[in-house]
């Protein structure tokens, strides 16, 4: 009876051990059991599961199949249920900012990234303090600019807005209006050619008596010297990215700098920037576009008491919601010092940008701004370009409109050069896109280029 | 040998038995398995769960103590670190629209309105479709106004905007701005006494050459025939609830209907309403006012058109986040028909405005808007007034300054009447604060009426 009993016994034991096992997992050292925000998780989850071939995704508010399912939405170019088919004789998009470019670094952070929104979460207009912005996000911002050393904050004013958007116009607002003297002539608004085209649309748009948009910085001679004049100086420039600097200067001229490509994705960063106004956004520094938020920060404290007013009276502050998600992606750049992001975004851009060299180095027919490396105070290092945009010239006499040739010869759209104040000989090819978009521009112009090398043998031989 | 045989085979039965209990408890009808949501639930349940004791609540971007726990954010006239401490002396705040009444609401409903955003959640500028809108949010609005019956949306667009805020402005943009005729004289821009500050303050603010604000409708006889005028109609009104119309007609008067108010929380709902622009938000429908959405229903395409490239021009769209969380709530809202939220609105209000007419009804000092009971298509019965606001007139002849009365008297500040273009005789207080803000003013205001009786019965015996 002995061998019946000591196998009865190791099962016993071996049934023991096993209890202990599942028991440690089931309580000891698990996390909080969540209630409440579980169905919202799983809920998300389902959704980003949802496999789209690695050539688009599913969103939580996407449109819906047969009121169950969220649909994938794909990259250009990509189709069918699941993105998997390539929509051949597409035409590559390489026209708009879009700076899906990082999202798979959110992807990759998809733990840390993760927000969770409470129902009643932030209901009233105003934060404890009954102001309009985040001081928890006020301090990561700060934080930041210390970290990158892009920035001087210290002594200055945060103003949050809507994207860069509603804060240009109300610099521009602020920098215009008077106290009393309405009967001031309006102020002129300027930029340097090439110039980010929403400046000039704003500036119309809004038809204030306070300002007029008077366009490139060099005809300001026909401007007399009592008049106001606020420059737009968007350094690096959208679209050549050149670390460029205010034109006008004396008494009566005032500058806005767009800063928001002033990040070490997109160029060296040689030392932080003092102006009086400069203009930032998560659009272009952690990719969210989509959430509209921004910030100025501000000398002078008038300049920032109205800018305040501006968004106040425009849309009663900024929605909490993108301040929420602002704090959040922040809060994932600022672990380890911003390195990881950083690294990411130069490494894909820097890639990018050699690739298209590359390629059309090959050319005669085009060419590109040129960048000398430069030594980035951030990495420690002297770095080559990896700019937001190519900035591409048609060099042959003829090809008098550049966008025209590139959608008619490869099947690429960028953005026409008369958009940015230039001639239709330059055009603006994004390098913020997906790498979907990116490998089909670059795999169309390669073709492009190919063809022409190869007319060129051809010619050389006849 | 057979006892301890038998007995370690129980032990073994036992063992196992509770073996697949465990593995069942572990495995078996377990919800889906969460992975990168984790974190961002357990930090949002332990914020939540941080003790204010009924007096306030922490937020996630709340200020942390010592760079950990978000404080506790306390409501007006409370504090200590878990808002237990009441502030004795402390002023009732009566002024603000912070929709607050509707915070337990939420916290009712917490699984279903929670929200979970992914870290790469919308990054582009825009949807699917190139618009900035989520088409299943403008989906569930319709659907919203079907059910209240509220509105007709049939055949109209909808435009987004940050907020009522920035829908006010873009409208007036839309109805003023001329295709040619820039020498036309500006549109004259009129509300009707009381009116909501914010027309005024907008439209004098942006400073536009297309519109002027003229202040009250009963102003317009100095105003030519010519004149394009544009009437602000708000309905149920700010402040007093009363659904106006609008007072100027004719071939050259339009309006814009600003029907924030115009739910069951606050108004009996007679007809749809049908007007050719009407503006709504979450802030007062939902109650999240920090969220800032709202949106206009516009019958007319070229206003629509003009309206959306407002938004545009001004912050490239509405926040995605605040749209996210806009259909999120939106969704809630919509189960069960909408009775819910619309019955724990009315039902509040309903108190909040019996209570504070009970009191005031013994004075001869003050006195309240009136209401007659109206039949509400909604409900389907006849139902007596929920309003947001009370608009009090002080009716003593020395009592001119109301707000100054019941701020010395009451230890209770409000919102002035000359602030709605109306005399100082009239105060707003707000029903919309949270409930420990709507006692305070209760037991102040009765403190007040009863040392008024008191007074006048001593000075009857004498």
């Amino acid at each position: 009876m002995a061998k019946p009993q000591s196998s009865y016994l190791v099962c016993l034991a071996f049934s023991l051990v096993f209890n202990l096992l599942l028991i440690s997992k089931l309580y000891v050292g698990r996390e909080w059991e969540l209630s409440w925000s579980r169905r919202a998780a799983e809920e998300a989850e389902y959704v980003a599961a949802i496999s789209c071939s690695g050539h688009g995704r599913a969103y939580l508010d996407g449109l819906t199949l047969d009121g169950k399912e969220p649909v994938c939405e794909c990259n250009s170019c990509y189709g069918g249920p699941h993105c998997s088919e390539f929509l051949t004789g597409c035409a590559a998009n390489a026209d708009s900012g879009d700076p899906y470019f990082l999202e798979p670094f959110w992807m990759q952070h998809a733990s840390k990234s993760a927000l969770v929104v409470a129902g009643w979460h932030r209901m009233s207009y105003t934060f404890a303090d009954q102001s309009y912005i985040s001081a928890e996000l006020e301090r990561h911002i700060r934080k930041l600019h210390a970290i990158v050393g892009n920035a001087v904050t210290g002594g200055k004013y945060i103003v949050f807005g809507a994207g860069s958007t509603q804060l240009l116009n109300a610099a521009v607002h602020a920098l215009s209006s008077h106290n009393s003297s309405s009967s001031s002539s309006p102020a002129s608004v300027v930029a340097s050619i090439p110039y980010y085209n929403l400046y000039q649309m704003q500036t119309e748009f809004f038809r204030s008596t306070d300002y007029v948009f008077r366009g490139d910085a060099s005809l300001l001679q026909n401007i007399s010297d009592a008049t106001n004049v606020i420059e737009f100086v968007t350094s690096p420039n959208n679209p050549d990215g050149q670390l460029n600097k205010a034109n006008v200067q004396g008494p009566n001229a005032k500058a806005i700098y767009d800063r928001v490509y002033y990040w070490p994705h997109f160029t060296a960063i040689p030392t932080p920037a003092n102006d009086d106004i400069m203009i930032f956004s998560i659009s272009k520094l952690t990719g969210h576009a989509g959430s509209r938020f921004g910030w100025a920060v501000v000398k002078d404290e008038s300049v920032f008491q109205k800018m305040t007013m501006y968004t106040l009276i425009n849309s009663m502050g900024i929605s909490r919601d993108a301040q929420l998600r602002a704090l959040k992606v922040l809060n994932v750049v600022l672990e380890g010092g911003g390195k990881d992001i950083f690294e990411f975004g130069y490494n894909t851009l820097r890639k990018r940008w050699e690739k298209l060299s590359n390629i059309l180095s090959v050319s005669n027919r085009f060419s590109l701004q040129k960048f000398a490396p430069k030594y980035c105070t951030f990495f420690k290092k002297t770095r080559g370009p990896s700019p937001a945009y190519a900035w591409v010239k048609c060099e042959r006499e003829e090809d008098k409109d550049c966008y025209a040739v590139l959608q008619e010869e490869a099947n690429v759209y960028g953005r026409r050069g008369s958009h940015f104040g230039a001639e239709d000989r330059f055009v603006r090819l994004t390098l913020l896109r997906s790498q979907d978009d990116f490998d089909l521009l670059l795999q169309r112009l390669n073709q492009l280029v190919l063809e022409e090398s190869h007319r060129n043998a051809i010619l050389s031989t006849i």
